[in-house]
């Protein structure tokens, strides 16, 4: 492709509105443009990304055995009333009316139309396992779209659905496809985790994200530096050492004035003692019933843990009236010793014996407070956070902390769909059983911004060698028509002769803006021309990653560059 | 891939609505579904045709320097507003609001999005020509979708749009992609016309449907058989020869009785002359002025025509009523001798010297009418629908008639959507000037029915080669495990190793089966290895176009596929 031919305007600035660097940058270098609040323009660079993501999604996927299809954006209304999401899923769901006043939505994704495909054409389990994924645009009407291709309204998606005769194939098809999402991300040059997931509401089930490392991810993970225990932070399980509680002394807690310290910096400062000897007491609704959580003073309270730990349906933290109520206190002065209400305790409380915590009392606290002896948890859970540093549940190490975006997701569904919509078949033994799901997604667009957070710099964007939108650029310093520019323009034959994706810059423009624009766009490799090397029968190679720039000869730079690119692959 | 893995449901028979040939073939083939009305879900195999197409249109419309973009299916309507469509384009376009209630519809095609997006990146001329191509989902809510892939409401289309600072530019840009469209629809392997096509309500411009030849098309077209002269029927020119008329002789036409016999057919076996000696009398109504129409016996009139001759808005036939009111009698018995009304006559009718033709009364014709001398048109022109054996308008050959498809439409914009929208850029002489554009459709989906109309027989569908979902099946007529199996699977290895895209039947089923769901699916090359050909060393080669069938040496046989295979998508 010629620089001059192709269309790919640059912004000197991003709108003020872009506060990603991803977004910022696929803006300023021609990848996207807005249309409306949420729903972008792919421009040819952007375009030629998506495009080598898909390819890369097609083969791996069309290697685990599943099969291209093309599903329809507009979906009739009933298929979404048969499996009871019609009513649930909210305003993200587009809802509208034809011509003839029958009811639809925009697809935001696929379970009702691929089971109402396989229902109707899948009857026995001589036809199963069928796996079947399709690329196509989503639509969700998210409140507040935001980040550019991060979270928009309208974008791709790869989704892909497994239907399965057995619980056991079901899994295996879970591996395959795992398997496959990691080839996927591996191939795209991304540093990727694959975590454990919650399962929303779905319980019992297997799920697994799939987080690419940047610093300013929406999604918080922890990963064991040991063994390969990987989970949102949310999930995270940690793990227990072999601690044993030190004696419990004879003896009852100690009454200590703390006018006005409420917060654990404030009260461990005034009582000279560290955050780690003070019980952090939450007072939370669990079902609508007043709960007191336990947490060490330095850790973080996780309401999830609570919900799943006491089986209940959903766990806030109560308001400061219903604090007051149950505590006698005024907010900040709660604590475990005298509550009416249950107690729920981390492990780590569980151990401690010379704590300090709150008295329920105004401007007091208590020392000398020991777990057991002074007051007894209904219950003892891990209900903290998990956070860098922490033990690792599955092994010795310790759990690291990172930010990631979540690109893909793979979900055990189970009968959750095929059983609402009657999408059964014929098995073996002839009882007609429902088919068993998974279904696995990988956000294209998102791929896109996630790479370009995980790969910049500032000078703009340095692409990996498998999403690039173009392998490397040709750039002669001279002007249209000279000397540099015919040899420019003979290395640009002899690239693309050999297989390589190639963009040369035979525009009228100064050495600078030449630099600058192949910078901002990101081309991992730069064959640069000038006079004094031409002389001399060499040329300059440049890496966009920051490896050291090579005087390559003329004769050799085709071989060299074609070397390059097959290692950035490989 | 494997027949056993291959999710391809048959079905023995199409639902009752299914009509077209092609709509029939691709439900029972297992190459599509219906979702809801005019909506399809595209299976493994029609996905496998679908991509091939795709293919084929991206590398020729990159050659011919367009660039793949991506443009959203949701539009704001504040765009259409601009264009002047939102009220215009009708109840096709399907209309919504989103959760703020702000007003979008979606893509019907994407003029206004694609005006959008280069009036905010383009300005000058130096950036031009630019013309982007994408390959998406469109959605027209049509009252009566039919035909399956053939006329839905939701297809998918190429659609590209050019952009040039100049008109001589834009009709450069207008040949280009006119060419690739040539290269793009000779590739399918599809015989296809490029037709001159009605420009609609957009005066001035230029247009050309490129239309497949199919017997159950729905457009009627001509196309000479000497030079490259094609148009559709509507809008067809009639060449005139040189025809002196005869000498008018003197006298004055005779008045018949011709009681009750008012069709071409009924008087002229009344009077027992040819239909081509009659005058065709059509009281028509233009702008609301009543004109008579005058045709010869044997030809249709072309309201269109006398449109395009009188330069008027509107032409209709006239109602019973208001033929009775001009010509004095009941309708039947019009002629153009003594009218009040003006009249028009086509060229073939201003030369008959001894014709029959109305007599404006009741039960009554004329005898031996000689236009000039009985009466005078005061306009002639070519008023007649084109047919079969008419006279080429631009050389001596003769027109032949056919049934189209529209597969593809090219159309020169100029400025209808560049001057509303404030597209412009800054020219070479300082001047703001709108951009002059083209826009360029390919039905994608519709070329899978269109290549099936054309392909077929009683057994199924007959792919070419280039849009086959397999280019070979590969059907062992033995059993699984068996020795033909293997020898088959080793060929199935051998295939793809070469390159090629196979398919092989690797089912437990009767040989009638396996070739019935082959040549259903219309796999263009079959190798069938049967117990006592593969004991002789030799394989059947089948072709599904009919060819005869050859007995190769399994020795011989990947490289007589391959050779097949080339010269096919040559």
């Amino acid at each position: 492709m010629r620089m001059t031919q192709l269309h790919a305007p640059t912004l000197r600035e991003a709108p003020k509105e872009a506060e990603l660097v991803s977004h910022r940058l696929l803006l300023r270098a021609g990848f996207i443009r807005q249309l409306t609040a949420g729903v972008y323009d792919i421009l040819p660079l952007g375009m030629r990304s998506v495009t080598r993501i898909s390819n890369i999604i097609r083969e791996e996927l069309d290697r685990a055995g599943a099969q291209e299809v093309l599903l329809p954006a507009v979906q009739p209304a009933e298929l979404w009333k048969e499996s009871g999401r019609w009513d649930k899923y909210g305003p993200e769901l587009l809802r509208f009316k034809d011509r003839k006043e029958a009811e639809y939505c925009l697809g935001p994704t696929h379970e009702e139309v691929i089971v109402d495909l396989v229902r109707r054409d899948v009857r026995s389990y001589r036809q199963l396992p069928v796996n079947l994924y399709q690329i196509q645009f989503k639509f969700r009407d998210e409140i507040r779209p935001r980040g550019g291709l991060m979270r928009g309204r309208e974008f791709i998606m790869k989704d892909a659905y497994s239907f399965d005769a057995s619980e056991e194939g079901a899994h295996a098809s879970y591996r395959a496809m795992y398997q496959a999402y990691e080839a996927i991300f591996r191939r795209c040059g991304l540093d990727f985790r694959a975590v454990e997931a919650d399962t929303g509401n779905i319980g019992g089930s297997l799920s697994h994200e799939f987080q690419v490392l940047a610093t300013h991810g929406e999604d918080a993970i922890v990963s064991c530096d040991t063994c390969s225990y990987t989970a949102n932070v949310e999930k995270a399980a940690i793990g227990q050492r072999g601690v044993t509680a030190p004696p419990i002394t004879e003896g009852a807690p100690e009454r200590v004035d703390t006018p006005n310290r409420r917060t654990v910096e404030e009260v461990t400062h005034f009582l000279g003692v560290t955050p780690d000897q003070l019980i952090k007491t939450l007072i939370v609704l669990v079902d609508g019933q007043p709960w007191a959580a336990l947490v060490r003073g330095d850790r973080e309270l996780n309401p999830l843990k609570i919900k799943d730990a006491l089986q209940a349906g959903e766990v806030t933290l109560a308001d400061d009236a219903t604090v007051t109520r149950v505590t006698g206190a005024p907010v900040g002065f709660a604590g475990p010793v005298g509550l009416s209400i249950p107690v729920i305790a981390d492990p780590e409380v569980a151990l401690m014996v010379d704590a300090v915590c709150g008295a329920n009392a105004a401007d007091t606290h208590l020392r000398g407070v020991a777990a057991g002896r002074d007051f007894s948890p209904r219950q003892v859970a891990d209900v903290h956070l998990a956070r860098e540093g922490d033990a690792c549940p599955r092994c010795e190490g310790r759990l690291r902390a990172f930010r990631g975006i979540e690109v893909g997701h793979v979900f055990y569904l189970g009968t959750r769909y095929s059983k609402p919509m009657g999408c059964t078949f014929l098995d073996r033994d002839g009882q007609d059983k429902p088919m068993v799901m998974g279904c696995y997604g990988i956000g294209v667009t998102r791929i896109l911004a996630a790479a370009v957070e995980q790969h910049f710099d500032d000078r703009g964007i340095v692409w990996p060698m498998a999403l690039a939108p173009f392998q490397l650029a040709i750039i002669p310093l001279g002007r249209p028509g000279d000397e540099l520019a015919s040899a420019a323009d003979q290395l640009y034959r002899d690239a693309k002769a050999a297989g390589l994706d190639a963009v040369i810059d035979d525009r009228d423009e100064r050495p600078g803006v030449k630099f600058a624009d192949s910078d901002l766009m990101g081309f991992p490799l730069q064959v640069v021309l000038g006079k004094r090397g031409l002389a001399e029968g060499k040329v300059e190679l440049k890496f966009r990653d920051g490896r050291a720039t090579e005087n390559v000869p003329l004769a050799e730079i085709v071989e060299r560059l074609r070397a390059l690119v097959a290692e950035a692959l490989a």
